[in-house]
């Protein structure tokens, strides 16, 4: 892992997968269950000041608004059409997944994520005037191959929609679409003679932030991971569940601290505020990641 | 595949695997895209007259009976404790709900997945004496290794609990806990100071028949499979989302047609019903895997 610094979270990093693939290490943990689940915005990639899937689904508010005139008189579209409110922060969590099932439904799985691959093609960071998928943190890439080749499967838990963040997972982290687990729309099944579909349908499934993060790992890989990587709040629980209750999971949690390079937030209650995060790491024995300090290069 | 005769189905099955497989023919599909999906009761092991995760269920209602007693006047339970009610087609999908969650609740998934495996350990199939681990198909294990070996990613999709199935997946069938997807309980997570907990709630979350299997699979996979094996009604959708919209899968059904060595119910309204598959396996190409003819061992 070239662009980690030497210090004491590399050290814990490389001590704990020591021990883990170690088959005389008490500690040793079986390559079958050797989970590792990272969140993506903030974690994988750039969050600030908007997580990706949220700029992606602004930009589909303006993009379908020719459909839709009454958006014109019905918030919150008529204030992201007349740029009133054009950043997370403006809305209330209620109004976001409001958004989120008005740009997601009647869409099949492949046509929503065609959609996400056309916008990520064309849209560029406004900071880093790079495609997104640029802006991804080269010390996690580097982590991600580093724990691969140590035999754990890995899984993006993302609050992102799972089918966004299929559409590019596999080609920039290596991790294919069943290792996604985000939020969801609930889906219709369509059958009539020999033709069969699945549509999204106007209503949201699970917004997979939180507890819900550590929910989704046990009803869908079944167990707690062994390591849980996030940067906000909203990933405390996939951390508690990784490392609490006598397991000895290993967490991490990206510290953006770094406003030269990338961005420092940690006092931004309106995005991955981590003030819980850094207390309990102190207490539940978490390494706090510092961009500054730990990572010699960023992308 | 020794277990299984030469004819229509097996020739079907080694030519869809040759094509897949095979880089040149225009019906390849790369490794990471070869999703194959198998329904479990009935389709891998016994399932008459009652699936096992039902016969489960049913001793557990006699097991925590001691810790409940207004069961006695509480229906459906109290049938149950009498022996009045004692076999799935006694009861309807809704008292089958109740009864699931009564004897699933208030338990982390790792308690109830203990009480299964004690379970699994000391029952026995009442017609073949054996315990039901003993009572899966072995052209069945047969066609698990062979796929596995040609690159695919095989899944369990049942309508019993997912942890049930977890608690004997990997040891059974050689399919690891993530590769199960079911029936789901609601969960809570719990946390306080250094320890957290994820514990069954009185609610279900899913119940993975039908059209559900299909849109669970979209869900968690993210794509339909290439290869779906079911045996009842209940398997159709599974079938028509690998095979449907132009997709070139395969589809399969075991009919349950040989009493003398398995059991042949599938003119049996109560379980297993059959009679819209075999229509449909014409109309969309279906193989329809005869256990009596196709199969020359079953156990």
């Amino acid at each position: 892992m070239p662009s980690w610094n030497d210090g004491s979270v590399k050290s814990a990093i490389l001590r704990f997968v020591a021990n883990v693939t170690n088959k005389s290490n008490p500690d040793y943990v079986e390559p079958d269950d050797r989970i590792a689940t990272f969140d993506n915005d903030g974690t994988l990639w750039c969050e600030y000041p908007d997580p990706v899937p949220i700029r992606f689904m602004l930009d589909r508010v303006r993009d379908m608004a020719r459909d839709h005139p009454e958006w014109n008189n019905t918030e919150p579209f008529s204030s992201i059409l007349s740029g009133k409110r054009f950043t997370m922060a403006n809305f209330s969590i209620n109004e976001m997944i409001q958004i989120y099932v008005a740009t997601s439904s009647n869409l099949t799985p492949e046509q929503y994520m065609s959609l996400a691959r056309d916008w990520l093609n064309r849209s560029k960071d406004p900071r880093f005037k790079l495609p997104y998928t640029k802006c991804v943190y080269k010390p996690m890439l580097e982590l991600l191959s580093y724990l691969r080749a140590e035999g754990f499967k890995e899984y993006i838990v993302t609050g992102g929609d799972a089918d966004f963040v299929r559409a590019f997972s596999e080609e920039v982290y290596g991790i294919p679409p069943e290792q996604v687990i985000g939020s969801a729309i609930k889906l219709q099944f369509i059958s009539n003679n020999s033709s069969c579909s699945v549509v999204k349908l106007p209503e949201i499934l699970v917004y997979n932030d939180g507890q819900e993060k550590a929910k989704e790992i046990q009803l869908i890989i079944g167990r707690p991971p062994i390591l849980a990587y996030g940067n906000c709040d909203g990933d405390i629980p996939m951390l508690e569940f990784a490392t609490g209750n006598g397991r000895r999971g290993l967490g991490l949690l990206n510290h953006h601290d770094d406003p030269i390079r990338e961005f420092a937030y940690d006092n931004d209650p309106s995005i991955g505020a981590l003030d819980k995060g850094l207390k309990m790491a102190r207490d539940w024995g978490w390494q706090v990641v510092s961009m500054k300090n730990d990572w010699n290069t960023i992308f």
